[in-house]
């Protein structure tokens, strides 16, 4: 009687894969004593570093009464629950119970999650099925070079994680969403890009000349003025993780560009899901150019950070608002050239997803 | 596991007719190069005027990867799309496509609303059928006057649009709900109004004597203290436009009082359903004294908004929460002779909309 | 189209008793001329007190058009609704129609509630059957003393109403989520409750001996720092209503401890559903020292009240949000010792409301 609801159901259906590596944290995020918590995968997640600094994540719900264990304290690497101060080790299992004969109840076991941390991230597996460290994706080249030289930042999004993924796989937006700073002079909305793929991976890329370069590396070429040869790709690996890696060079050479032979750099974009509509959204970013400036790498990862604030995600949001739904191919978009690697992921992706809701 | 949501469905069928005439905008609210945006029959619209000042509206989603075009950019009477430059004219077609080999997709269309401008209004029509300008009632009346002799406003309120209407067609409410400006001394509530209808109209009208006047025409009248004759009439016209005249005279003559031959106002009110829980109210007003005083013009129509806002727009918001329904005779209402005329208006547009619903 | 809502059904299922005494508010809540409402089992009220004091409840939604009544005015002991002045008694029967031929419609009644005030709270009985004034549970021990040594208060919590019952069935929580003030010094977390039970009653008790005594008693004892004997025991009366007794001594003797023995208190903690996810939460509380003392009883009653908003409550709706469900058992908690009374209280509850439900 109190409140009226008319709801319109436009999509139920799962769109993530849980059987996969996602980011639950920046590594930097879960510091010291403090106990983190997340909601991933629509399950809420308490990460902790252990004394020695090796972090855990295990379900943020005591199997006791249901209360967040992150509300709870520490004892050495244990967890002691604030209610009835059930205490549970890095493995989930009570360790300590203050009630009554003291036995510890068999079933008091709190699921615990997998964790690897690589590459300034803690990665974290939700799914039923055994973690296997080698389904990691390698992006070792974002922490192979001077600590300076590389930036990691956070965002939430009110959005399925997968229009976060169109926006990145699809770099035909740059000349219209971004300001002058990333600016190919209108080169890049025109070219149909090259695109590889395999089951797990889709690969884009293009290639032009501008002038001036690239204002990202315009000072860091030898004529700031001057046209200059760039490239960018993008590689999605599934289920949600996209290496970027940008470019540009004056010098005449034959061989493909790539990080090491111009002046660029190279990003990781991954977003995890939260819920259905609502993601996290990781990013990092190296460089190969003043590499030891830690002024200038702070300045870096902020202005990338705005940018994704003020120019992505509020497009990303609205998109995800004026679908009304998670299904996208349900309604019909008109698709171009420029679609062709957000289009082949998703459909990479939702067979993925299928064939892990049909086994399980 | 997050959040818990216990829901009662009470109510999830259509209540509003498709294929009419609703008011979109006041027609100043859609000014310059503005690309104003209003979620209309729960469907998001663009509206804009070309530079020749005709408006146009078209369904606020870029058929592409549907982000709002509200956010993009003019290019003559044409909207390019803030996120791939994806350009449509006022017909809803691609015209530009900046993108591989710059073909328009047949697809590439959004769909466009008809609208009329009429009255200091901008009127749309959504449904699907062909619009039909002899549909447009006709409230010429309003904007035949001194153009200082009329004002419009716009109140968006958190009920459906039906409560709005029924506030209006059943004016007993005067004397309880609203202070001294427009008091009857209880003289209007007591009476059954003559109330007429056919399949798409209801009226009803009031008659009564007071001393001293209503307010707002006693200063109009010659002798402001004395009894002055009063009427009153309301004329719903499908599918939720109310036409309303009030006049007060202190001379004898024999005919039928109206607009002309009194101290009198001509109101419109019209809902347009945003959802089936929220409305947009759009109101008029035209007098018939004081017509060229600008001044008071200005002060006129914001008491008037200023009441809707503070009075009766506080009882519809809290009437269509208590109820927890759309289906008012669901909840079997006490009605009473001064419910003749909304349950009226309520039993056709019932038939309509339901013949509507049957039809598609 | 416009807003995306991906809905997880968890539970549906009415958790309450309708045809039970609920408290609706304390006494003093509902002062003079005022127009009290409040939702009790998902129904809005209105409470009022005539001119004589006595208490009144109605739905608070006129049957006309269903304003809230609570936006009216008194007229006596009559409320006129503010929208079109229908007068209603006490009773809920329609006195006064000022519409039309001024005949009172057979069908103009509101809903009226049985109300009882006791021991400083209104008590509400909402269901369908005859109210009982037999089966208001006796707590006349709270105003049986100075009324300087009672206090009463209240907290809306956003959380089912049982999760609120279980967190005081189990005491073993003190030692770990309140402060120094009630600390046992640990003694009471292993105890094991002594526990009895009927179909509407579950009491558990608990003994132990402490030094120096909780600190809510020390100062009333004759050595405050020395070890003293305690006793906390709790009385669940179905539906939601939960008698607490707390006492410690340093004298000998053999009998039971009770409130009149000892240093102590006598709390009742009884929570009324709002919705099956909110609730009213009452407690008062009388003590046995210090009794005459104003300034203490505002001091205690003040303590009492923040302690469960900083302390209690907090945990409680986080359990809800983290439960997901108000069907506590589908997660298969992991039960010991000291959940034996709120299990026991949750079986005859559920009991009792299916076997309402099943009868009507």
């Amino acid at each position: 009687m109190i409140e009226v609801k008319t709801i319109e159901f436009k999509n139920t259906k799962r769109t993530f894969l849980t059987n996969a590596w996602y980011v639950a944290a920046i590594s930097t995020d879960v510091e010291g004593e403090k106990l983190f918590h997340r909601t991933i995968l629509n399950k809420p997640v308490l990460i902790y570093r252990k004394i020695n600094g090796t972090p855990i994540a295990m379900l943020d719900r005591c199997p006791h009464r249901f209360a967040p264990l992150h509300l709870g304290k520490r004892v050495g690497d244990d967890i002691s629950c604030l209610y009835h101060a059930l205490q549970f080790d890095c493995e989930g299992q009570c360790t300590h119970n203050p009630h009554g004969n003291g036995l510890i109840p068999k079933a008091a076991k709190v699921p615990t999650f997998s964790l690897m941390e690589k590459y300034g991230f803690i990665w974290i597996w939700i799914g039923d099925e055994a973690a296997d460290p080698s389904k990691l994706p390698d992006y070792s080249m974002l922490t192979n070079g001077h600590s300076n030289s590389v930036g990691h930042t956070y965002m939430h999004v009110k959005s399925n994680y997968q229009v976060i993924i169109d926006n990145v796989m699809d770099l035909s937006h740059v000349d219209h969403v971004h300001g002058e700073i990333i600016s190919t002079r209108g080169q890049l909305t025109p070219q149909i890009p090259k695109v590889e793929e395999s089951s797990t991976h889709v690969k884009a890329s293009w290639k032009w000349k501008q002038t001036p370069p690239i204002m990202i590396f315009s000072n860091f070429l030898p004529k700031p003025a001057e046209e200059a040869k760039h490239f960018v790709q993008v590689t999605w690996e599934a289920p949600s993780h996209i290496e970027l890696i940008i470019g540009a060079t004056q010098e005449e050479f034959d061989g493909e560009l790539n990080f090491h032979n111009t002046t660029s750099q190279y990003d990781l974009h991954t977003t995890t899901p939260e819920t259905e509509d609502t993601s996290h959204y990781f990013f990092a970013t190296r460089r190969n150019h003043l590499e030891e400036d830690a002024d200038f790498n702070q300045f870096k990862i902020k202005a990338m950070h705005d940018a994704f604030e003020m120019e992505d995600i509020p497009i990303i949001e609205n998109i995800h608002t004026n679908m009304g739904t998670t299904d996208f191919f349900s309604l019909d978009p008109v698709l171009m050239s420029n679609d062709i690697a957000p289009v082949k992921f998703r459909k990479s992706l939702s067979k993925l997803v299928e064939k892990e809701i049909n086994q399980s």
